[in-house]
Order: structure tokens, then C-alpha cells, then sequence
């Protein structure tokens, strides 16, 4: 069943205490895609500016992310992002952030994609968001990614956006400061209340929780010794949750479970080199591999 | 079979956000043993002064911990800790440290001591841990804990002790600092180098990791939204592991992850109230419920 991702395509210009990596390909549907597609075909929605290099595309088409609805806006620039992560390789400070094209990016779906089963509305201004939903004609399963400056600068929107989503991706620390508590455990129930039938607080590399009604639980991260740059691990771990979901047509409690396990071991790729790198030298048989790794090491 | 542990009895005063409690039971040797007794008969060797109360010792017995080798110094002092957790009731700050009766602890094992299996050296003196081991004779399985004092102040000593103790348990920080790397799954891996069999690095609350030779796991800690006072509950997760280890009388590799699994429970428990109160108001019975709970909880 098709998944559609709408978010940010990007450059990223990255360094971390070893090495660094200048304007490479990145973005939070980017991510999400290239680790979604193992699963699934996923439909990309995003804009670039006219700086877009052609082979980024037909990359991602090689992939079998379909990119009809990626915009190119001649004249404009791409979204960048600089960053560097600090010697514990978890922390990072943001350098440099050039919204460009970004800043109006009021994706307008196609037809056909409006009328998509699964959509994952990938970090962005929660006013697009919230457009992209009231576009969408009936969809099965609705999930919403977002971070701290959406949660400052927008939470009138924030709050119905989450009495229309189904599902809530955030990270632990955005969590607290929406749930506004310390604890991670009653802040995730505290978003609950806030309507999605689920929420899934990303706690990097300790893994991540899931709430529902009915039950709650939290998986480590798959440990992997070779961290080059977690830059996207966020966003390859919702791919591989939605993108499983979406195989599946299905959301039920076990098959949620399996999903955030496959997100999991999607992001353990991810961090594995810079940009999409590891994501594009892996196959599904790679990931299933790893899974039933992960799957052994919590079996006791 | 019965099991052995040197470390501290100690006088806690404890603050956090909610609340505080001023000297109540606590030490590293207490929390091990409350958490042990559930599987295995508990020796246990310290020294107190003159100011403990009779009743603390015999609430130890009530709860099937042996006490003969406890040592009363009349006229000195107990050993006492006071800290303040900050509001993510993760980190704390040390006000006060008075070593006391603890400052010249050389414990003198009696006989049958000296013969048990297991053995386990919490946090203290690293000479005095390895004083400790040279008076075993022919243990089946010696596990020490350490902290950044003695890391930092005997170094020499601690590098002998891992070339003569079978694990090592301690936190993640401590495990960076010892191995001089920031990077967890690294500093696991060449702490092995040094000589234990095996590695145990705690996590707070995000669990626990496993090293040996032919394996690295990490398990995520139990979640409980009721944490009230994380103290004891690195000595707790010992307690766990080495009280069922003791039971089983085996430290395969099956054993040890099971046993890894009860130290993480016995930990969960330990933080929901102050001091040792929690851990005296469940049975085994709570331990094997929470323990099913905590293994459904890794199961898709």
C-alpha cells in the first residue's frame, strides 16, 4: 500500500569530531523515504530550489521513491542545514539554518495523493501540516512528526493537530516540554490525552517508548559500534515504522510493535556513515537480518 | 547456594524535587542484599559504628540476611551520604560524604566465608576489595563494582583486581572514564581487554548492556512512572543478578541474561519509594510477576 511523506529535502553540511561531510544529501523525507522504501513504495512530497542537482532525483527514483510531487522551484534554493555533533556523538549544535525554499512550501497533493491510505507528515510547520490533513480524503492512518520550535512557536496548531492525527513521533525532549514534565513516562501518557491513539518519543541512542490506552513499553536502540553520523536516525526510524505499517495494512498492537522495531533498526543503519550513504548499500534482506539480531538479543 | 557481598551499610539523606528523608537505612551492601534475598541466602560483610540501631540489623535478619559478619565498631561513627536529585531525578549532586568507620574497613572474612562460591565486592576501596578476594579460597564466580574515585586514585590496583575478578558491573560514565572512550559499546569492549569475562554497564534508566568475548546485548530499563528515590538502585540491579546467578549455581550465557533481566527488575522496585522500602514490602512472587511483565514487554 503506498505511504506518502511530506517534508523537508535538503543539504546538509555536517561535521563530527572525525570527519565532516559538506552540502550532502539530507532531509527529513529523505530519511524517511530511503528507509520506508525497503517496505513499501513511498510517495515523496516535498519542494527544492533550482540548485537541486537532477542525480539527487533519479537517486531516489533508482530507490523506488516515487518523486512526482517533489517541486523544483527554479530560482530558489534548496533548504540547508549545517550541524556539528559534539564528541559523545549524541549532542549536536545547529550552525547554520537557511530555510529558503522551505519557508513557503504549501505543498498542494495531487489527486491521487490525497486520496493515499498512510501518510506521515514528516517535521514542519504545523499549519502546513494541519493543510496537508484537511487535503487527505479518508486515510487509514495518519502520523505527525514535530519538534520544540513548532511546540513554542505554534501550539494553538500543534493541539489540533493532535486531535486529528492518529500517531505523534516526537523526541523525549519534546515530549517534556509539550507534556510540560520532566518524566518521560508521564509525559508520554500526558500527550495521550492530547488525542493521538499513540505516541512514540524517540530517545536517540536509548532506543524508544510507545503509548496507547492500552498499553506502554520501550525498546533499546540496536547498539551499534560504528556511529559515524546520526544526523536522519530520527527520521529513517519513522520511515521504517511507517514503512512497515504500510506493507502490513495494518496497525494493530503487535504489528505496531514489530514497526517500531523495524524503525529501530532502520536508524541503526542510518548513523552507520554520513547522509544516506548506509541506507543506499542495504538491502531488505539486510534489514531482516539485523532484526532477527535484535530480536534474539531481547529474547531471554 | 549462599552468597557473599563486602560494601558499605551507611546512613542515607536523601532530597528530591517532591521530597526528602533524612538518615534512613541505605549503603551499597543494604540495597544488594534486600535485592539478593529473594533468590539466595545473603551473607553480609560490613562495618557500622556505635550510632546504629539494633533495629536496623534485625530488620536485615527478618528478611533472611545474615548479619553475623557486620561488624559494630563502638564509639565510631556509621558511615553517612547526603544527596539531592535535580528535577529529572537522573542526576544528583553529593553534599555531604562522611566515610567514618568506613575510612579503615579491612574486613577479616570468617572461615566459611572465605570458602563461599559467590562473591560480590561492591563499591568500596579497590585495595580493600582486592584484600577481600585474597581471602577466598577457590570462588566459582567473583563480581566487583567500582566508581570514578577509585578509577581516578588507584588505578594500578583496580587494572589488578579486573585481571582477578570474573566481572565487572558498573556505570556507563565510570566505564567511558576507565576505558578512555566516549563511546559506550567501545569502552564495553576494551574493559574486556583487561581482564573480567565479563562486562555489566549500567544505565540508570535506560538499562543495562552485556560484554563478554562472544556477546554484547543491552537491555532497557523496567518503566515506572513511579520513581521516587533512585538511590540503591545500581546496588539493587547487582543484588538481582547475583542473587538469582546464586540460585541457579551457573553463569552460562543464558543464565547471566536472565540474570541481567532480575537485576533490571529488582532495580525498577528499589526506585518507587525512599530507601530500602519498597524492596521490604514485595515477594519473590512481585519480583516473577513484574520479571513476566518486563519479558512480554521485549517480545513481538
Amino acid at each position: 500500500m503506498p505511504l506518502v511523506v511530506v517534508g523537508s529535502v535538503a543539504f546538509d553540511s555536517v561535521e563530527t569530531p572525525q570527519a565532516s561531510r559538506d552540502r550532502v544529501l539530507g532531509g527529513s523525507a529523505v530519511y524517511f523515504s530511503l528507509a520506508a522504501r525497503f517496505f513499501t513504495h513511498v510517495r515523496l512530497v516535498g519542494v527544492v530550489g533550482g540548485d537541486w542537482p537532477a542525480e539527487y532525483t533519479q537517486l531516489l527514483q533508482s530507490q523506488g521513491v516515487d518523486t512526482a510531487a517533489l517541486q523544483v522551484v527554479p530560482g530558489a534554493k534548496t533548504f540547508f542545514w549545517r550541524g556539528r555533533y559534539l564528541s559523545n556523538m549524541n549532542d549536536r549544535e545547529t550552525l547554520d539554518v537557511q530555510l529558503n525554499v522551505m519557508a513557503s512550501f504549501n505543498p498542494v497533493l495531487p489527486e491521487e495523493l490525497r486520496r493515499c491510505k498512510f501518510l506521515f507528515l514528516a517535521n514542519g510547520s504545523t499549519k502546513m501540516q494541519l493543510d496537508v490533513l484537511s487535503q487527505c480524503v479518508g486515510p487509514m492512518l495518519t502520523v505527525a512528526d514535530t519538534m520544540d520550535h513548532w511546540i513554542r512557536n505554534e501550539p494553538k496548531e500543534l493541539r489540533e493537530l493532535m486531535r486529528r492525527v492518529d500517531g505523534l513521533v516526537l523526541n523525549d525532549s519534546e515530549a517534556k516540554l509539550l507534556a510540560e514534565d520532566e518524566n518521560v513516562l508521564r509525559a508520554g501518557r500526558g500527550l495521550l490525552e492530547m488525542g493521538p491513539r499513540f505516541i512514540v518519543i524517540k530517545k536517540g541512542e536509548h532506543g524508544a517508548m510507545f503509548f496507547s490506552k492500552h498499553e506502554m513499553y520501550v525498546l533499546p536502540a540496536y547498539p551499534t559500534e560504528r556511529v559515524v553520523d546520526p544526523t536522519g536516525a530520527g527520521d529513517s526510524f519513522a520511515g521504517g515504522m511507517m514503512g512497515y505499517l504500510s506493507e502490513q495494512f495494518d496497525y494493530s498492537p503487535e504489528t505496531l510493535k514489530h514497526a517500531m522495531a523495524y524503525g529501530i533498526v532502520a536508524a541503526s543503519f542510518t548513523v552507520e556513515d554520513f547522509s544516506v550513504d548506509r541506507l543506499l548499500k542495504i538491502t531488505r534482506e539486510d534489514v531482516d537480518l539485523r532484526m532477527e539480531e535484535y530480536r534474539r538479543m531481547l529474547t531471554f
